[in-house]
């Protein structure tokens, strides 16, 4: 039985998920959702994750969700090429890098790409530029790991790469938004900042299939 | 040269470590931070964490911090008992279990112990309804998943339980406390409304060795 994947059009998690597949050379039946049409809440979707958000992975019998959980079962499952560690302490560093970005990034872009691609909460300016404060600061760090390294942890592409790169990515694409001009957000353009940040995205943009996983509506 | 561990009483993350160490009877040399001493912000603290917070874990010349990237570290160096799944389905549902703890339950757990135990924000009574109410759903899918299973994936104590369970028992503690008795959490007492997790709760604290990962500031 072929791999499904439910996933959004600009889900940085769902995003992770296809990126990690395409490494991996799976071949998977897309199921694209339409958030404006709600089908991410549909009865039949809800059965699969009750949570009513992307992505989920059904593979046979199998159906997990959250994105990270995805991607060690697919490793797991599927163990080439490794994505999390060729040694225990690849394994730390991946998933400090993992942790790092969930805990810190994505809880930071939430309050600064909401406000741009929604037109709402814009006027909470000491929000936005907290959070942006802690954008920078993060990838900073990534950026001072990124010196003198082609990716994250190890020689090799690694789920940290895989993980951090879509909300790195959707951040980006918020700060460029006509939107974002008066937060002031230091941010871009990115290679003056953090120019192994840069970079690493352009070699994440060069995997072979990446075109694939690049957010439909996001071409419009 | 033996682990060291660096860790606060109290901190549910730094008790995630604790467990892990105790459950695969690892040797280590506890090294307590005091808080409010504000040695997690010390120089020398802050050369081996740059973020000041606690666990960080030593073995050796290896520094590693971040609860969870220290677990997988110390799971993939020291193997026995494997705690992150013995199969693919087990290792993505018990990373499903660990990511819905910090995306979800973790967030909303702060926005309600804070106030309790250092009486900020106690005015802002729906902000902490809101997160009480995302806490006893998360619990509630926790509790579910315990029905007729002793931990919370596969028939063993794996990191899913070892993660989830200080954040819990954080929680449950600040429920306790006089300051959150106007505040209508709902939570207590728990055999009450989440029978399973009460179960679970007691199975956790009868592991061998528990005591010693109990936070010593608990107990005066």
């Amino acid at each position: 039985m072929a791999i499904e994947l439910y996933w959004g059009s600009g889900s940085p998690f769902a995003w992770r998920v296809m990126l990690t597949l395409e490494v991996k050379k799976l071949a998977y039946e897309s199921k694209l959702l339409e958030f404006s049409k709600g089908e991410h809440k549909s009865p039949a979707y809800l059965q699969l994750n009750p949570r009513g958000k992307v992505p989920t992975l059904k593979d046979g019998d199998f159906v997990i969700y959250e994105s990270l959980a995805i991607m060690s079962y697919l490793d797991r499952k599927y163990p080439e090429p490794p994505l999390f560690g060729r040694t225990p302490e690849e394994t730390g560093l991946i998933w400090r890098a993992l942790a790092e970005c969930e805990s810190y990034f994505v809880t930071a872009g939430d309050k600064v790409v909401r406000p741009i691609f929604f037109g709402k909460g814009l006027d909470k300016l000491e929000e936005i530029q907290q959070a942006a404060e802690t954008l920078r600061r993060e990838i900073k760090i990534i950026d001072e790991r990124l010196a003198g390294s082609r990716w994250l942890v190890g020689e090799n592409i690694s789920a940290a790469d895989i993980g951090v790169f879509p909300p790195v990515q959707l951040l980006l694409r918020a700060a460029s938004k006509e939107a974002a001009q008066p937060l002031d957000l230091g941010l871009l353009p990115l290679a003056q900042g953090f120019p192994n940040v840069a970079r690493w995205v352009q070699r994440v943009e060069a995997l072979p299939n990446y075109q694939r996983t690049y957010p439909p509506h996001w071409r419009q």
